[in-house]
């Protein structure tokens, strides 16, 4: 039988494994950062009456520049995060890594580096990896907020090609002020130009306002975001970006062509006429969220300050023993190898009800 | 306002221009290898039925490995190519092309090369391209056929990571033999272990069987499809690759996580219900594309042997002038800037009488 390591593969994939959360199956499934709210049952249908209008042209080719979900993205955005932007601002591909990966491949790859704040989205490190994009791994305070002084030494220093700037940032879950997005905007052009990624996945969910109106005079900046939260539509893989339209046409230039499907831009558009009713979910998602960080405070935990649809929580001695007791208690978080925490999905009300009655328990546990 | 040359994207990508045919209004469109028989109406509703089904967990990521997809995909190969094989010997993305860019992840990249035999798909070098894998062009006899023995010497002595086998070959339509394949095979793993992609991607339609057996005791031997012609779904984006086992493993390791929607996977299984009906398709394709062939020939062109739903045409002195009578004619096909010659896909019935009408009439005023 032949094994990985008897093939040719790059020697930097040696040893390494694919990223990916354990599947188990658990009454409470809280490790993913899914939207627990299914779609509402007029959405289902509408989905399917696009999709089959779609398949009857399913012989074509789909739009290969997707102009019609570009714009309705556009409007999304323009109504929403406080800055007027149309379908030149706007690409889109089959999740925001998709987007993430076109990126580094226009702008970073061999000979080049980006950097993040970890922990972060590890995908951005996974993806420069990918990419042949040098990584930089970049500081964070105990409180897990970027530190921004000693940040702005090391991009003086190493003038990375790409900074990742994850606000909300996931596992940790607060949201980045727009002073240091622009303090490390500003540090990262003054030695040579670079592109500044603002990775808005979680972006609904923030008490802050988006970070998109920062892209205003800022050719270089790039806000990406997905369908997979706040649309609840994780299945879908619709990712998107704003951004200078020369960012839009350097991409075209490495994405692969026809690479969004007919089926996907069908469903994407249908979930789009439904904003308002998936934002009301997104609400209350977020008084759940609160909810949690509330309860988790009140049982004694360390809570991140969290502007996503999750919660970063500990102390603890031992994360993954806790995250076993939540398991043992039909629970299943996310050990995300930050040390000394854990983080959990805001669920339904019931859900959260189960994983904080598993918290109580686990703590007893833990403590006698 | 900014232009793609005021932002620091990649050096290799300056001054290159995306993939992609130009979309243009014309009656009789014969230029991108579409199928052009619509979906049936009982496949339609099927798709519709199941997308609503998948839409009811949309909020869910998607089966991160396919599994039920990839097991059907396999019960096909099974049925129709030749060889045995399994769920563990099948991946899927979206499109050959995210397969072909996979697979250059895993086994080439910086630092290593390479190899196919030009004119060929033109996305095998663009993919090398956008993932820092150095390309080769290989040579090919002037009937268009790979020069074995120039093969030979060239991968002896350039050591590609990678060779491109495309059968039938776009844009030239023949398909390469057993043989072929097995010493260019031979040649490069005389040297060092090297992955052999045989693009099948229009293997449906040509005289000879799958060259899928060939994978038995080649482990780094990988064949490559797509659901865009056969099936009949371009929209779609459906590619798949067989091949060993442990390859499917190493591709997990650059694979963007969920990268496969729900709807996508919904899609496809549908369409994989009705794989009969799509095969009579092919069979009216391929008896149409001969008639293309003969009729041809008759006019005084001179014909590449096809093994596709196209045909290679010329040999003009100006292809690029016969495209634009072509055109004038209301009939687009495709100038892949092979000199002297133009490709035509396979339409229905009445298109290629259209197409034939016009070949007669451009040629009658070239003439003149």
């Amino acid at each position: 039988m032949t094994r990985i390591d008897d093939l040719p593969i790059r020697d930097e994939l040696r040893g390494k494994s694919p990223y990916g959360a354990p599947q188990l199956d658990v009454p409470v499934r809280l490790n993913t950062n899914e939207n627990p709210y299914p779609l509402p049952e007029e959405l289902v249908r509408r989905i399917g009456e696009r999709v089959t209008e779609a398949a009857r042209e399913l012989n074509r080719y789909p739009d290969r520049d997707a102009v019609e979900l570009r714009t309705e993205l556009a409007a999304y955005l323009s109504r929403t995060a406080g800055l007027p932007v149309t379908v030149d601002n706007v690409w889109a591909a089959n999740g925001s890594n998709e987007i993430i990966q076109q990126l580094l491949q226009t702008f970073a790859g061999p000979g080049r580096t980006a950097i993040g704040f970890e922990p972060s989205y590890s995908m951005h490190a996974l993806i420069s990896r990918g990419t042949g994009t040098g990584w930089i791994s970049g500081p964070r305070h105990d409180d897990f907020t970027i530190d921004v002084e000693a940040a702005e030494r090391t991009i003086a220093e190493l003038e990375p090609d790409v900074v990742f700037v994850c606000s909300p940032n996931n596992p940790t879950g607060t949201a980045v002020d727009k002073d240091t997005v622009l303090r490390l905007y500003d540090a990262a052009l003054a030695a040579k130009p670079c592109v500044v990624i603002v990775d808005e996945a979680y972006g609904e969910f923030s008490h802050q306002p988006s970070l998109l109106p920062l892209l205003e005079g800022r050719p270089t900046m790039v806000l990406t975001r997905t369908m997979s939260k706040a649309f609840g539509a994780a299945g879908l893989r619709l990712g998107y970006m704003a951004a200078d339209p020369a960012v839009v046409d350097a991409v075209q230039l490495v994405r692969l062509p026809y690479h969004l499907s007919s089926v996907t831009q069908a469903t994407a558009l249908a979930a789009l006429e439904h904003t308002d009713t998936l934002l009301r979910y997104v609400e209350r998602l977020k008084s759940e969220r609160d909810r949690i960080v509330a309860e988790l405070t009140a049982l004694g935990c360390e809570v991140t300050a969290s502007d996503a649809n999750f919660v970063q929580f500990g102390r603890f001695d031992d994360a993954h023993a806790m995250w076993q007791r939540l398991l043992r208690h039909g629970v299943l978080v996310r050990d995300n190898d930050v040390p000394g925490f854990l983080r959990v999905t805001a669920g339904t009300p019931e859900e959260n009800d189960a994983f904080l009655e598993a918290v109580r328990a686990s703590l007893k546990e833990r403590d006698a």
